[in-house]
């Protein structure tokens, strides 16, 4: 397996280091738009696994062009692009990805557009349906796209498949329930405002309507931040107030799992939320670029773009936060001995140990941490497919085997939970 | 008098409204670095007053640069420099018309910076510092430059010299208060957020740490948003919650007027207040240039600039917009007749009518007003001096009374409250 990385950023970095410790393949591509920061990400592994680093090669790439994805893919000739960069340029490597001949894999999918009649009720344009109308050329190319292959989605999608095959006879709702306690402080020990994950992606999916799935009436929408419900998340971190969010959960678990219903729903906090509708309020979080004066002239920038700048790099604050992330499935429904059952199946990372361990800051590590083993159940033939699945469209059991056992014994050494409740 | 006018948005395009009406300039150069803005300007003055719109000439200036305001100045022969951009330009106009031998008029003040250690407490370089600094320079000169001249400041200065000179013999406080009611709509009538002054300015006032002056104590600073308190608005505006906010008056009234303590606290509202702190807490108040990604490559803009340009302009508002606003100044002490004294001076100014009489919203109709008097009343010589001056260093009574006589007696037809309370 030759692998095309494409981005260095937080994700990308900790995909590459986590890849490091693995021996399921030959080569793997860093590449990046800023080639400074995949030199860097290839240097602390390096520095960190000796000649293990040897494998990796940095590279620079255009994400946002097909022909440089393509181009960067066939001459290091990767049998697998591994999108890590955000949501926008899904599209560009997808397509380059193909042309090149290429396996592919990402942990979010081609963006939605609103319904634009009636937004909040009626779906428009779906996450991941520009990937899926083409699924007939991944099929007759005879490759395969692993979409949303990351922790949400993607592990979440795992455990949904998993309590369907192993826990339950039918399903009742699967609500994938995301719920963090963490905190970040400026040099002077004050608490600030730092969001663990790319703000872009945060105002992209709790802005936009969020999406459900019941069986009896297909896809549809609500308003932003509906349904506010205080979900108990375990290991500590407590009771959280989580609404509804767009997701890709919800467009991917359907096509596979059998249930009545499917939610996500983000533990935001208070904080948050007000942030996000003052963005929205301020027109802060457009993407269309507006003009704005510069001490060079005039110049075109989108709003959301200089609101990610302002903000700390989500990969940088690692040092100086505290806390535990959860991400996992609440599932209910009818268990195989026929009683109802209520299960929470989850997996948490601690920033201290990833941090620690990996020099990675816990929601991107967690992120990064999934598609790395579906990479190796794809190098192995464990999982093995063409055309655009989701997670939950291969076997679950041999995922979270070898993501639970010790890293002695040649697993990832990660824990998941069984809550029953 | 010939007058330079510098800058042609809301403020400056109704300076240019309310002096075509007027005979006591020659000429009015109304400049702005983007000319387009000043021809529009006068197209609207000639189209409404024929021949007295022959008065206006166009110029392009730039603001930022001391020998382009000199230039144009002499170019035109300007006796009168008139600041209407935004108070980061004050030191560059300031100096342009010293340097062009002309007087100067503006309506906010240069800005201050926060003290380094103790800003919630003590005060750094205070507004206007920069520009009485300079007073020196402008006496030897013989030229004058009439600092705060807008509504606040500007007209709450002449309330409080009124106050000293003909209502009190003793002032305890001397409290500017600012309220509205104003609403803006959206096409669809939806009720939406759009600031009817510049934002820019705003945040700078509002983050700022407010200033308050006592008489045993002199000038120090508290955390932005202290003191909350409801005041009575009159005329149908009703009780508004007003916090401390950074103001010129407070630097310019303990100047020339006495009295025991000096606040300005303005009626911004929870939502406006929560507006504000998101977003210095997202550090989108920031005026240092932050690197952005565009289409054409990285480029250099300041977040606090970009918050502006995503927001409507203010001076574009009008027409969707209801309600009044009105400024004035609290005045508590012992009256003339040695009893306990408390009055509202106080000037409303509706939308309704603005926009029917000026097309121009109530919030920059009212700020323009003042300057245009008080240009008036040094053509007739009833105001004169040299130095740095503010307005309180003028006698008030003339002011009010041209204010206040109806437009078919040479007045201004704007009548002003006096509430004893």
């Amino acid at each position: 397996m030759r692998i095309l990385l494409v981005g260095a950023g937080g994700v990308g970095d900790a995909i590459a280091k986590i890849a490091a410790r693995r021996d399921f393949f030959e080569t793997m591509v860093v590449s990046d738009y800023d080639v400074s920061r995949a030199e860097r990400t290839i240097a602390a592994v390096t520095a960190k696994h000796g000649d293990q680093g040897a494998r990796f090669v940095a590279a620079k790439i255009d994400a946002s062009d097909p022909e440089s994805v393509a181009a960067v893919a066939r001459e290091h000739a990767a049998t697998h692009v591994m999108n890590a960069v955000e949501p926008k340029f899904v599209p560009t490597i997808f397509a380059g990805a193909l042309a090149a001949g290429a396996d592919y894999l990402d942990m979010a999918m081609s963006l939605s557009e609103p319904h634009p009649d009636d937004p909040y009720a009626l779906t428009g344009v779906k996450l991941g349906d520009d990937q899926f109308r083409q699924a007939g050329d991944w099929e007759s190319a005879g490759r395969l796209a692993l979409v949303g292959m990351g922790v949400e989605p993607g592990l979440s999608d795992v455990f949904a498949r998993y309590a369907a095959d192993e826990l339950f006879s039918s399903i009742d709702e699967l609500g994938v329930r995301d719920g963090a306690n963490l905190v970040v402080q400026d040099e002077n020990g004050e608490e600030i405002f730092a969001p663990s994950f790319s703000i872009w992606t945060t105002i992209e999916e709790c802005l936009n309507p969020p999406v459900i799935w019941e069986k009896d009436r297909g896809w549809f929408t609500t308003p932003p931040f509906s349904e506010p419900e205080v979900f108990d998340f375990p290991e500590g971190i407590g009771p959280v107030e989580c609404v509804n969010v767009e997701h890709e959960e919800v467009l991917l678990m359907p096509r596979w799992v059998d249930a009545k219903r499917v939610t996500f729903k983000y533990g935001l906090g208070d904080e948050f939320i007000g942030v996000l509708k003052t963005l929205h309020k301020l027109h802060l979080d457009a993407t269309e670029p507006i003009r704005v004066r510069s001490a060079n002239g005039p110049v075109e920038v989108a709003p959301r773009d200089v609101v990610a700048a302002a903000l700390p790099d989500p990969a940088s604050i690692g040092p100086r936060m505290t806390g535990k992330t959860c991400a996992g499935v609440w599932v209910t429904g009818t268990g195989k001995d026929g009683t109802p059952r209520e299960v929470y199946l989850y997996h948490v990372s601690d920033n201290e140990w990833t941090m620690a361990e990996y020099d990675s800051q816990c929601v991107v590590w967690q992120t990064a941490l999934n598609p790395v083993i579906a990479l190796e159940l794809l190098a192995t033939g464990v999982w093995s497919g063409t055309g655009v699945l989701g997670p939950e469209a291969f076997p679950a059991t041999p995922f979270l085997e070898l993501m639970a056992k010790p890293e002695a014994d040649g697993g990832y050494g990660q824990a998941w939970g069984l809550d029953d409740r």
